[in-house]
């Protein structure tokens, strides 16, 4: 897939920035992978799947991360097979997977958003505001782990369990400081959920182990298909989080129509952090509306609004520009998308 | 493409250095990509290019940029879409194409020269000597561009205009200064030409902002091929620059003569830099004699030599070896090229 | 191939260490490549091949080596075509091949030992414990190479050369010296071995020029298959080294039994290197056992059990984990591999 788009985004309010850009990933996350799948015969199979994300504006890649912790990230612009890298083992027992992977509470804050969790300014507000997504060491992905996915048949309900390493020493210490970290990097996460014709319901939890405070998020993601109204999709999705002594939480609902060869999407999300001290919450609201027009099943050209809306001191802003504390942003995109 | 040859490269004068390597890119330049394209119906038509540049001698690859400014570069010596990363959108009207591309200058270079642009010793003297060509963020690509090229059916003239965006905040300044830098690597350039028969001709301009001083490129290139006399190919490259208040300017004359199997290539260039004061111009001409035996359309080996005299302070070398002023340089190479 | 284990190690003695980790390669090595071959007519071909390294436990590649020396590491982390990178132009005469390639030393320790030199826990312990294998810039690849191997019908005969180039300047001096370092990263071996029906011996040699003691590798292995026997095969390797001033030596013993549709592997190998004075030699000692089970030709799962024991001041260890002098080191691998 790749996916480019010209953006112009602004903040407001003292030393606030806009600027022009090219961007990526608008629509659809621009990436190149190798993957395959070898039947062993008896319902068993065997496969890979190699992924890397792509920055088609420019040419270069993403990091990807080695242990699940700040000090692991590696590769920042360049090519690494960070989206997925792994090596997996299925039958009717399910499937086992081991690698580079995908942590469980990301399926549903990229599942139940019309924008996902994408590079443009209309993808889910509370992966990008949220200390347990964009921000996270396994907010999207962990490496070293080893998960297992629920069989198909289970007449809708499905489900996986992922473990992943740190891979610490056992004496291994905080940098600085006589404090063991010899957990840090560790995940442990949960996702179950219930498919029966036009309605989906997902739960999700995951704890990352550190010595400064632990990282936990938790959400629960709902959708209805409406066949009936055009094939109109209503979702939401209900979010909390809590890294050491912080703790944030948000919501969002979104909606998918399909229009002819195009489809209209809408999001509204609200997140919102505690504070240190008897502050009020930082809190910060954004809209996107977009329009899709697909050109044929594999190309699209989109455009996407945005505002966001920042309050009680919060700065939440759009595609790396700056706001000021309780201003507002806005951006606009427009790009095409062509998987491959 | 994967092109790999044994190169002696030495310079002369005191303080000048010789030495044996392993080079690539002599003949074409070694590389690896992803490329395709889908018909939408009704002549329009979305395509993707992924390429990535090789050093084919020690498996790495080379750094892109980011914004087009020095302060941009990433992945020195490692595998990065730095050749080309577009997605395009073509049709009756001409081709829209977003992305990390040639400018339009550089086309002029490679094409008006028998050996190009590749890394080899007889490649085109302008293009490593100048300041806006190798040496430049702009020279050869740009990243963040929207390009369009006219179509192709327009009797012979065709044409292609090119923006790229810096993608600097508006408040950014140029650092330990107060001095906004925020156009810097904004990109514009156009380029148009007429082919007719045997004879193509093509003028291309480029301006790179910099608020340390814009580089401006122009260059005419033009070749006539004799049908009669063994297909023969004349061409010459008239080519100036100026990067702030640093001129430059340069020709180039070359031939390539196709003999049986193979094709013997020549060419002979000057470039001459403005000094600062009343010193006389740093001139450098460089000449170079090439052979290449195809021993299919897909292999060919080839040998090529190589002299570099400089005169008036300048220093220019071949294949990173080290000449004192107005001393000469001699290399000679002899590799392989293999089409993938 | 993507190969991924999980593997527990521990050390034992004051300061040791023990981890849980997501492995990969323990069984083959996980890579990633594009290769091709043409025929030119006339019993000539031309080849290129690119292979890169994966650690597919979490995304990332390996460095590669610009230059066969410390200093030309470039890539950690990172993909890069490290494993090999060449191009190659064969026919009657034999095979001339440029570019990244295995040193010839390295054969004999990657094919006389069950478990060859992987990332798993049971690899070859003379080449991670040598001076010549893992932790030499040519132990295993040289970059800037040339090579040259005899044809295949030569009567069970086959040979190969290889030279490769540092590309100093023949002005480089070692940093912060007067000492030249000119040929530093020059590298010259060669090998030649006989094949005979279930008998298979090879001798090889090569020494790397570095202007702080030249490294020198040598080793001769041998192996016998009997057919009669369930296609057991026995081998074994034995290897002597110096850098510089010291000198290092080691032999190997292997087994393989293929079981059904798995295989039995166990090998044993003594390291020692000479002391700096009249201490005793540090002697290092590893014992393998693993099991392979083969789901198809393509997929297997394997496990591995290594013990490894430290005498007169040795500290070898296991999979990353520290192990105190004179103590022992244990490690158990589970994983899967699949080619593709």
């Amino acid at each position: 897939v790749i996916d480019t788009a010209v953006t112009y985004a602004s903040g407001s309010g003292y030393g606030s920035t806009h600027k022009w850009q090219l961007t990526n990933s608008g629509n659809s996350f621009s990436r190149l992978g190798f993957r395959g799948t070898e039947d062993l015969g008896g319902g068993l199979a065997a496969g890979f799947w190699l992924e890397a994300g792509l920055q088609s504006d420019n040419g270069t890649g993403f990091a990807t991360n080695l242990n699940n912790q700040a000090s692991g990230t590696v590769g920042s612009g360049l090519i690494t097979f960070n989206r997925r890298s792994t090596v997996s083992f299925s039958g009717p027992f399910g499937e086992l997977r081991l690698g580079r992977d995908y942590t469980p509470t990301f399926w549903n804050t990229a599942l139940y958003d019309p924008f996902g969790t994408g590079g443009g300014i209309g993808a889910n507000h509370l992966y990008f505001a949220g200390l347990g997504g964009l921000l996270s060491a396994t907010g999207t992905r962990a490496s070293n782990s080893v998960g297992y996915f629920l069989p198909p048949n289970l007449g809708g309900f499905y489900g996986q369990v992922m473990v992943a390493m740190g891979e610490n020493d056992n004496r291994s210490l905080l940098p600085g400081t006589l404090i063991s970290n010899r957990h840090d990097g560790n995940y442990a996460g949960l996702r179950v959920g219930w498919l029966s014709g036009p309605f989906n319901i997902t739960i999700a939890t995951g704890k990352t182990r550190y010595a400064t405070g632990d990282l936990r998020v938790s959400n629960l993601g709902a959708s209805y298909t409406f066949e009936s109204l055009w094939g109109m999709r209503l979702m939401g999705e209900y979010y909390t989080e809590s890294l050491g002594p912080v703790d944030g939480r948000g919501a969002l609902v979104g909606i998918n129509l399909p229009v002819g060869a195009g489809e209209i999407k809408a999001s509204y999300a609200r997140y919102k952090r505690d504070p240190v001290g008897s502050v009020p919450n930082p809190t910060s609201d954004k809209l996107a509306l977009g329009y899709v027009y697909n050109l044929s099943k594999r190309t699209a050209l989109y455009g996407t609004l945005a505002y966001l809306r920042n309050r009680n001191g919060a700065t939440q802003s759009l595609a790396g520009t700056i706001t000021a504390p309780n201003r507002a942003a806005r951006g606009t995109e427009f790009g095409m998308r062509h998987n491959f």
